[in-house]
């Protein structure tokens, strides 16, 4: 999907291309190896989705007298994907992660030394980004903020790993750190710069956040439904106790099995990872989560429907239900 | 001398109370664990010398009609207190540091994976504290570069390690992203926003980058003159490459035994790296350091005469001599 998603979209293929040679611009560090894995990081395989939710969200209002120029589009588009591969960087360090869109992974190539310091010179460069192009607006708050709950949401993932007694709402917020606030944030800041009404920007952040979530539900799925996925990333989700939603709509159920390996925490083989997996699919985990993705896609799909009329909105529609695999 | 710095400065140890109030307040986190690492961290041993610096800075213009009120005073300072901290908790995990201000270091307590986010943390918690404080200021831009400077400067480090052919300009480099850029922010917004000219506010940026520099060098001199210090971090400064101001002085020097040992790089043994720290000291690396420290101090000393006559003047001169161990 990767490599085609934008084959359909002709001109915001062209909008994302100049994003990519705009991060590959700003990215540019004086230290050849970091240079190196930071342009082959930005170049391979990423979907680029959140500068493109924000791309397509600014053309809601076709000729907009109050859009900014092309240029501080292209950079704050640029600046979402500066936030998001500094958080993947520092995720990458924690969970050790040997690869990454493919490629070996900043930290498995440099070390954890070059990791850390690569994740916070992209968070200078995206403060870099936002000082220079949104100050003046009630965005640049907002950006910062996304950043300290992404955080946030990252840091509460952790304090319940191994926790089989956490809610759903506890992993809501842990989605919403995440991915969702970032997809929403993309949609809002793309909405106000394209020059849309505040009614609209408030709807496009509601749009945002209900995509970001069905996106993370689906990528929890994913590690249930595709053999070639069970790989180390997600056999390490399970050894270091962080409970995707299909496992997690299951912990209630009355499986003494299920609660046996999992209390085996860390010490979890690869065949008891696999057998907790066929439980969670058997005790309707998946199709639990199924559902729970086409409620939040729903929601998104409603609100996207109330969108003034326009050739982008109809876009965003087409893309929320290929990226979120509506059939209908 | 962390405990007894403030003692002579009655009215400057009262603003650095509400300092340590105020960070205590600022890096409250919904996460136990890191919360009472962090509060630790905060009041266990730090000299808080950059809060320090730029609240001296803020009285050189006695009642300055253009200084902002106490409270932004107290958060700028804290700022910089945050920022530090964040680049120390982020070292920590790159030297794998058992030990910080005394106290178990955030990394070595709860492991890398908190640690990264902790730092990532503090980051956001300094950027709303300057977002709040001097966002319509120049010194918006200023931090936002300071930060980003720090981190060219760890990045630069990390390119020289094991360089035998590295100069004195290199070392510089680090020193400024080390130390030199905070103690120059510090300066120059004291002096700023406790209203001075621009002229004083030039004299604070140059007076602060060469305390820093200073204050840089004696600190890489007591690896050599402390057998106190000559613990993990110095053993491992050596055993990774980063070699500090006394022993790159006299990397010239014609001695094969030093260039031998050099060449082990990692693999130097405890006595060999207490041979090199006695090699460093036979052929003259610390005194040429403490004479290039001498240097620094003395510029610094004739601009902070050249400042506008102050109690705060006096007080910074004399601070300036104690910290930077200047007998005369």
């Amino acid at each position: 999907m990767a490599f085609n998603l934008w084959l359909q979209y002709p001109e915001l293929a062209k909008d994302i291309e100049k994003v990519k040679h705009n991060l590959q611009d700003k990215i540019s560090v004086d230290y050849p190896d970091l240079q190196t894995a930071l342009s082959k990081m930005a170049s391979n395989g990423g979907k680029f989705l959140r500068p493109a939710f924000f791309l397509l969200f600014t053309k809601l209002t076709a000729d907009s007298q109050n859009r900014v120029d092309d240029k501080k589009l292209i950079d704050i588009a640029t600046s979402l994907e500066v936030l998001h591969m500094s958080t993947l960087i520092h995720d990458d360090i924690i969970d050790d992660s040997p690869k990454r869109r493919g490629e070996v992974s900043v930290q498995s190539q440099f070390g954890k030394d070059i990791a850390v310091y690569a994740g916070d010179y992209l968070f200078t460069v995206f403060f870099d980004l936002i000082t220079d192009n949104v100050l003046d607006t009630p965005f640049f708050k907002i950006n910062s903020r996304t950043m300290k709950k992404i955080l946030l949401g990252e840091l509460n993932q952790m304090k319940h790993r191994y926790n089989t007694q956490q809610t759903f709402l506890n992993y809501l917020r842990n989605v919403n750190g995440k991915t969702a606030y970032l997809f929403r944030l993309a949609s809002a800041e793309g909405a106000y710069f394209g020059g849309a009404s505040s009614q609209t920007v408030s709807l496009a952040t509601r749009i945002g956040q209900n995509i970001g979530i069905s996106f993370q539900i689906l990528d929890d799925i994913l590690d249930y439904s595709d053999a070639s996925r069970l790989n180390k990333p997600t056999l390490e989700d399970l050894a270091t106790g962080v409970y995707s939603l299909p496992l997690l709509l299951v912990l209630n159920e009355d499986s003494d099995e299920l609660h046996t390996l999992l209390a085996k925490k860390q010490d979890l083989t690869l065949p008891e990872i696999q057998r907790i997996q066929a439980l969670v699919v058997e005790l309707g985990g998946v199709e639990k989560a199924k559902d729970l993705a086409a409620k939040f896609t729903n929601k998104a799909l409603i609100d996207i429907d109330k969108l003034p009329d326009s050739t982008a909105k109809k876009k965003l529609a087409k893309l929320t239900k290929v990226l979120l695999k509506r059939t209908n």
